[in-house]
């Protein structure tokens, strides 16, 4: 485990403490409620690789052009934490939805003995988590209200590309154009993913102005998108050893980058028809369609594209409010040509 | 329908259009997602008694001792409709943890067709709903922010009472006592439907002291646990035709406040061999268990010491600050006594 991740894992012990407090003293419920919501906490909020909340204490040091100190540091890891509770949340219903059976290795949640549907309630309180801690951290904040409001609207965002996802991806693979996949992805990923550890930051940070958030947002939605799509072509094209798991946009029927590029109707046929489906020759199929038409000659063109676009972007960045190019370079470098 | 229903219900409509111009304009999704959305507000949201959303309009009214004018029916139909909206992203979430069959007598949400788990994404964003209403319509009040936190912390104490409800009365029926049976009731029930529609009422007409806040949530939760107790009773006592229901409490193993006037341990041991089963000689073996112990008659002496001492805590209300005994008359005189 990296310095960075255990460092950052500190920070949590102590806001679950804060949760505890609030449960037992404020809220006078007995510990065995408590214990269950702290297992809670510490099997979906624990365990992954926190890019997300991370990036909200190197984008502040970006932001401030120098290293932290003791206080800065907690606060913005902190708010890191409000990113990965918010991403617990959702992936602990997205697995319910998706009758997933694994998560970061493990059984998922509502799969673990003794749970089941709590978890539609488990899910909630890690969400009022993040309410909870924000307002114990930054109730004097001159930005507490703005940060309840984009949180909140992130959420909102995360639950509309779910919707979103559902009713096109799953039941309506005929209307899936690019689009719809880019308007899933910046819902469903690229919003709490890259616009809101680096939007926290600039609220803590005092620079929030429109004009730094509105640059901000624009540069990390188009960031999002292309990571989104390179995440759907290494589940196809990555070695599974580097990748670290096999990957199942196929079967799962998920209206992949990959899947979007098959144009004609012959191919969209025999897409449909052997998407979806847990059978190994229904998967080659699909996996063939992918080879014959080239598309992982495709996919780095696209990459081409998209990255001189959003480079295109950053060049552009008006510093004058206090928001830095490094900030979007950083994020940048760190996904750039990955491999898993 | 009564008129008051009728015209809570046209507040509803303008609200449902603003969460429709969010979505589209702001938030930039495909009509289909917003068409979803309504369903699901629309399905979840009406068609219940309003009771919770409609005290929100009658306290304001009574705090200001006066007619409203449209613009204050308008602002405290909408804070009664967050309320209702809060209930209904809980109820959609209850049915799907207690697999319930039916809802104000439709199929539940998750059981019609074409929804399924989506159900758990829709709930969360039925509680987005929440905060962009407050946000569109209460962004300048001067109490915005409290009331923000007052919603997330009444959600909480929900979800607390589900874990609670879930841990102790379903699976542990052994440590189940006056003090838990309490603790859930107050938690799950007392908290969103007694003192969230009087804690927003005393935000929005500025009458809300911490002193106020503090006696009006002491009144209403002691308020809220004889209603729920009563509640308990009717699922056994009360003439079904009348209830307009056939109880269950029984079947679903609720541990209801007749369940917990059990007190030794043989007819303790019955309780549990007998409750939670679908089955007609079960449940006829509960009921005669409960009339042996007269335990209507228990549940009157109850009732007439629990209204003594509401009765007791609102005489010594101290109006000084705004907060006025009628208020809390006003809801007893709709629970006391009722018959379904």
């Amino acid at each position: 485990m990296s310095d960075d991740i255990k460092k950052f894992e500190e920070v949590f012990y102590g806001l679950a403490k804060d949760l505890g407090q609030q449960c037992i003293e404020h809220e006078k419920v007995p510990a065995q409620v408590w214990n269950w919501f702290e297992k809670s906490l510490n099997y979906n909020v624990t365990g992954g690789k926190y890019n997300r909340g991370i990036s909200v204490i190197h984008t502040t040091r970006l932001l401030l052009g120098r290293d932290l100190d003791s206080d800065e540091y907690l606060h913005a890891a902190t708010l890191g934490w409000l990113v990965e509770l918010l991403q617990a949340m959702m992936l602990v219903l997205d697995d319910i939805m998706d009758s997933a059976a694994t998560r970061r290795g493990r059984p998922c949640w509502y799969l673990m003995p003794d749970v089941g549907m709590i978890a539609v309630n488990d899910a909630p309180m890690l969400e009022s988590a993040i309410y909870i801690l924000l307002k114990k951290h930054f109730r004097q904040h001159p930005a507490y209200v703005e940060m309840i409001e984009l949180l909140q609207n992130v959420s909102f965002q995360v639950e509309l590309g779910q919707t979103y996802d559902m009713l096109v991806a799953i039941r309506d693979l005929e209307s899936f154009n690019l689009e719809t996949y880019n308007g899933i992805a910046t819902h469903k990923t690229s919003c709490y993913s890259f616009y809101l550890p680096v939007a926290l930051a600039l609220f803590y940070t005092g620079r929030s102005s429109a004009r730094n958030l509105d640059q901000a947002r624009n540069i990390l939605l188009s960031m999002g998108r292309y990571f989104q799509a390179q995440d759907d072509y290494l589940d196809n094209f990555a070695d599974p050893a580097t990748l670290g798991k096999i990957g199942t946009d196929i079967r799962d029927r998920k209206c992949s980058w990959l899947a979007m590029r098959i144009c004609n109707e012959e191919q969209m046929v025999a897409l449909r028809e052997n998407s979806g489906r847990d059978d190994d020759d229904c998967e080659k199929r699909v996996k063939q369609l992918y080879n014959q038409l080239e598309l992982d000659k495709v996919y780095s063109m696209y990459e081409e594209t998209a990255m001189k676009e959003i480079n295109g972007l950053i060049d552009d960045v008006d510093e004058g409010d206090g928001l830095t190019k490094t900030v979007f370079t950083a994020f940048l470098d760190k996904i750039y040509g990955r491999s898993k």
